[in-house]
């Protein structure tokens, strides 16, 4: 029988480039933003049937209500942690809350992948690497020399599987991101990882004691209401805020790389919800009433109110209760001027 | 003593051009546009004092109600047309009404004049023909080559108090416009005109008697409640809707124009308003919560919601109610298109 994978879904974030549509407790995850569906939902969808056991789902406490709701008939366990700590932190109560031996599937909640097949063919190759005890990550195959992402350079070949990695690097200037592109040894670092529970656990011993300690007392000491399990707050806030790449994964000389092309996107920016939503013939990507006159290339989510467009192009107009963003869409990296302003 | 002057005050109009802040029964004049004051407000604060009568407010039913309320203090009286027929029918309702001798000074209730005195002047000028029975437009000083508006050209020169009106001519195509403009003997036909009523009256008979006679049964027939004078709707009705301008006044060989220069701006486009409001020193006008971040040249008006700006230049967002209006200002005159699919 082939051995089970339990997905963690990681579900903490705030969401604001995706303001005023995602802000506190409506968090980007939980939109319907391309699909009619969630994107927290498909992320469920795309961890069912298999070999995957039901999704533990790490989150905050102002999330699990909409988790659950949205969970819809799919059983799910909550972790819920009861104040933001970034990453590792996460990731660590999963680890200390699972079986040693679980291989665990860390995932965030909130990007598109267009090919599912791919990506539960990348996830058997990397079951075999976790198995050999490596801490797995999965890279993205670029297509572009993106600078808002960190990059990943393989190393060895590990069999047919992957790669071992070589160095991580952080978001490039843009001269680096087309050189690295151009040798093909490099690949987007999505934040998706697969490992042994205990593998991790090991490692942050390592490398992360005080994360890790912090997410062993706030399990012991925490509280369970129904599929729930609440992290003490006092002992969880005590842990330091870092990304599993930058207290783990850089610093671990086991780290393996699964290559993989499956039209994923982490939709971290209007521009990108742009690109991957279905657009008419004059570019335009449409949600809810709007009326659009010789305008080209806009993005409209009109919210419940009545948006008009008269001559307008490549702009987006975001419309959430009572706020209404506008900007054009190669300005979309600025919206947290306006969502600080405003939240 | 000097004789009075009774003010007319055409309030008819719906202003589509000002969608969606303007539209059905709050229309463009009792808006709040450049000031704390709306334009029907400011139009009768300009007569008042002086020999001006208590003025007489022409409007429409639905507006009643909101003349009443905006009027405040200043006692007026109200001539309600049953349904829109241009502007020969609405002033042939107030002629009719009026004492034969009265001088009545007919004007746009939605126009923004910045320089009064000058216009105090401009009508002490226009009396002085009206009494030797001119019909009397007044002229604006035109300071660019505008193809929105009429032009006035002026002929013989009537004492120092203006000229006799040798043509009238529609809105011209640019290059006209400019060759107009370089003469100096054209104005803009702003749509305020000084007459006796007994003129009028005697100029509609002869030029446009199917307007008079029904202007004539409808105030025969009219019912009176309080300061309102409702003209019969089944007579008015069947007056033809034409301009003032072409029924009577291009057709009349004894019209007058005054020249003047009084700050005067018809507020016909989102644009205009954009010029006429105070703005900031990045250009932006804004009326209502707005954030702008690196954004210049803009209009916003929130509309009692939340704007943010991102990046743009020269737009207009206009929020009223439900409806979000987003345009290039250089784009104004297209603001039917969505007023039209929207109402």
């Amino acid at each position: 029988m082939q051995e089970q994978i339990q997905p963690v879904i990681l579900c903490g974030g705030a969401g604001t480039r995706l303001w005023p549509a995602s802000r506190g407790e409506r968090a980007k995850q939980f939109l319907d933003i391309v699909d009619d569906a969630s994107l927290f939902a498909s992320t469920l969808a795309r961890v069912s049937g298999r070999h995957f056991a039901d999704p533990l789902v790490v989150c905050g406490p102002g999330h699990v209500a909409t988790a659950r709701e949205q969970s819809r008939d799919r059983p799910i366990r909550l972790l819920v942690e009861p104040a933001p700590r970034n990453t590792a932190a996460a990731i660590a109560l999963a680890v200390v809350a699972a079986p040693s031996d679980a291989l665990l599937l860390v995932m965030p909640s909130d990007h598109v992948i267009a090919d599912v097949p791919a990506f539960h063919a990348a996830i058997d190759r990397g079951a075999s690497l976790a198995r050999e005890n490596w801490l797995v990550t999965f890279g993205i195959t670029p297509d572009r020399p993106e600078t808002g992402f960190g990059y990943i350079k393989s190393g060895a070949a590990l069999r047919q599987d992957g790669f071992a990695v070589e160095r991580f690097v952080e978001k490039p200037p843009r001269a680096e991101a087309e050189a690295m592109l151009s040798t093909g040894d490099y690949s987007w670092n999505a934040g998706i990882f697969l490992f042994r529970a205990r593998v991790m656990r090991d490692a942050m011993r390592t490398h992360c004691p005080a994360i890790l300690d912090a997410a062993e007392w706030a399990i012991a000491a925490s509280r369970v209401e129904g599929p729930a399990i609440y992290a003490d707050r006092e002992t969880f806030e005590s842990a330091p805020a870092d990304s599993i790449d930058y207290a783990v994964m850089e610093k671990h000389d086991r780290v393996a790389v699964v290559p993989v092309s499956m039209g994923w996107s982490d939709l971290g920016s209007w521009n990108a919800v742009h690109n991957l939503t279905m657009r008419d013939e004059a570019g335009n990507a449409v949600n809810g009433d709007a009326f659009l006159h010789d305008s080209r290339g806009c993005l409209v989510r009109a919210g419940g109110r009545r948006v008009s467009l008269i001559g307008m192009e490549d702009v987006a107009v975001v419309v959430d209760g009572d706020d209404i963003l506008v900007m054009p869409l190669a300005r979309s990296q600025d919206v947290r001027a306006a969502a600080q302003a405003r939240e």
